[in-house]
């Protein structure tokens, strides 16, 4: 089973105070380019893996989704996402993502937002949900980049000109990478771009969309501290069809 | 028009000293992972696009291509393409590949090594190449990864382990990169995977293979040098259908 770190009180009393958890999708910078992914979702039965907090699923029921089936390990965050959900819609369920087994063609759109690098058998996950997806339906999802999670203990290194340096190493062993993320040990598993895009390929899916998110210059200007994602691909965003 | 650096006589020299100009394919350690992206040859009418000195284009008639043409902006190239191929089913034209106008629906695969990172505009380009192809056709292309093109002087820094790490800048600066290879200031256009890979879709593109080539622990074995290229991801190949 994939490591479940979100119930650990540790971890979740960190986690639980990034932007992204207290404001939602918009402590999310990547959220815009996120949208601006998403297919139309009127009427459309949706799936959101990785829900943690429910963010995601309120989002896709309030642009028109008709269902939305919030998927998450941890107890801890759909307990709270259940107490921040108000809408018979939207229903929410205690599941590991390595071993889920959704029903044939139930689902418009597949949405995941930064689980999907916790999983350590992404080839299964990928045919699991396309058949999961009715013909023609959407898979958009984001993970941490492949080149922000390589190198062990990635961070700054600070260059002769003022500037910073993203180290990359390592970047062709794929597998677990542990780093130390409010707690100690958190478990993730490397994979390089080609084999993220291949393995949707070899599922079946047609790639619709690459995106290594950056913060435009105006989120930057709003929030300086954004500017070393310009630096690094922190984020890769894919959308796929069916 | 793109930079002609190939026809600087001080920059040739130092080149066409390379293993992979000296020996062809087998200098190439990516080329079986090309070779493996190739469709079947038999009977198409392939374009190679860059041919340098032509070794792709004999390959592809070797492997039952019907015709090549192999198109390169530099005239030494070109020369020493056309003295070392006895083949009148290869034609060999000299044409920037920035300008290049080929035939529509002509081609059944176009072929190109480390090529399009000297170009500027690679929309105009990825559209032009959409146009000349059959349906059903192949693009299958390698160019340097932009992990590897991001960072202004982009080298190896010593890790306290021993070991070496790659460096990533500006990432999401497309543009302009200067080098020093072999001659000042060689100049090649940043662009991000995302970018290289929704600009194939955008011209109505497949994309069905992208490979981030790393040398077999086999290869490493035979040739110890090639072990920094599973540290970074150097080169890109990716294979696309019209």
């Amino acid at each position: 089973m994939a490591q479940n770190i979100y119930d650990n009180p540790d971890f979740f009393a960190g986690y639980s105070r990034l932007p992204r958890q207290v404001l939602g999708l918009d402590g999310a910078p990547e959220w815009p380019a996120v949208a601006a992914m998403m297919p139309d979702l009127a009427g459309r039965r949706a799936v959101d893996l990785g829900c943690g907090f429910g963010w995601a699923s309120r989002w896709m029921r309030q642009h028109g989704a008709e269902s939305v089936l919030g998927i998450d390990i941890s107890a801890t965050m759909i307990a709270r996402a259940r107490a921040d959900t108000d809408d018979p819609a939207i229903v929410y369920r205690i599941e590991d993502l390595e071993h889920l087994d959704l029903p044939r063609a139930a689902f418009d759109i597949a949405f995941s937002a930064l689980a999907f690098h916790y999983i350590q058998d992404f080839a299964r996950l990928s045919r699991m949900i396309f058949a999961a997806l009715t013909p023609g339906a959407w898979l958009v999802f984001t993970i941490e980049h492949p080149i922000f999670m390589a190198a062990p203990a990635p961070d700054w290194i600070a260059a002769r000109d003022g500037g910073r340096i993203w180290p990359v190493r390592h970047y062709a062993e794929e597998g677990e990478r542990r780093t130390d993320w409010f707690a100690k040990g958190v478990l993730k598993y490397h994979r390089t771009m080609g084999t993220t895009l291949n393995t949707l390929i070899d599922s079946g899916f047609a790639i619709r969309r690459v995106e290594e998110f950056a913060p435009s210059p105006r989120q930057v200007a709003a929030d300086p501290r954004l500017a070393q994602e310009r630096e690094r691909p922190m984020l890769l965003l894919v959308s796929a069809q069916r």
